[in-house]
């Protein structure tokens, strides 16, 4: 996994920053392309173990034939902080954020431990600590894939400190 | 623009549910798709005017080598409502949200007219009615891109009413 810079440097974030954001993003958007070289969005609820994204969704599905017949995705997560805007200079206006962008292969997850585990990463963050067993039939029915991430990047726009 | 339902129907919005959704939400992401397909996908402030989505950038940067190379971008915005998680049961959680995601196609918008007329609306969604001139210099650095929407649909994941 390759941590980049953005291109404006000033606005790059660390490994750190980054993994602090995807711990709390709620939603993150994964791209794949469709075999008509379009790009397909949606959004997911996913968790992050420091080194790969997962994220689940129903067996079947538009992603996942996207996926199975091309393995390269896009991902997103960001959090807008404010936007702010000036009412007398029409092109005062913007917003404070940050934000991650990644690139990396997507597969899905077929080995059982395996795919407990990365539910298990996915249930704790949305629900914090959690007990009991997971549903073997709602294993069965649920699809878990991993992004195996190429490239990363962060990038942030916040207000000025002075 | 062809308006679809979502593949599950009881979740689908209809054209005026997408519009008060895009009008609403501060922030969408584009996805292009680079050179050696893989997508790429940058969060935008934007513009919906009821049929075409607009965005402004800077007049060079990675979306707009990907758009000249491959105009077909695929589009998304989602609105968050609620996270809901059972301590005691791990895979009852989730989350209440809508989301819109559309296919389409990407242009740079040249006639300076049009560009004008994108960056009003931009400005008017994110600082309200607006008064002023916008700057000349400000307009010619700034690059606005169109994107003409082929198919958009959305869906909805409420809480039951009763």
């Amino acid at each position: 996994m390759k941590v980049t810079k953005s291109d404006r440097k000033s606005r790059g974030m660390d490994l750190d920053a980054i993994t602090e954001l995807l711990n709390k993003a709620p939603v993150g958007r994964v791209a794949t392309v469709s075999p008509d070289s379009t790009p397909y969005i949606v959004p997911v609820n996913f968790a992050f173990d420091g080194d790969r994204i997962y994220f689940h969704c129903a067996l079947e599905g538009m992603k996942l034939d996207c996926i199975r017949a091309n393995p390269k995705v896009g991902f997103e997560a960001d959090e807008l902080l404010e936007v702010y805007a000036s009412a007398d200079r029409p092109c005062f206006c913007g917003s404070y954020y940050r934000s991650v962008i990644a690139r990396g292969k997507a597969a899905i997850v077929t080995d059982r431990e395996k795919k407990l585990q990365a539910l298990w990463l996915l249930v704790e963050k949305y629900a914090g600590k959690c007990y009991g067993e997971m549903p073997a039939d709602i294993v069965e029915r649920t699809c878990v894939v991993e992004i195996v991430i190429d490239e990363i990047s962060g990038k942030t726009h916040l207000p000025d400190k002075n």
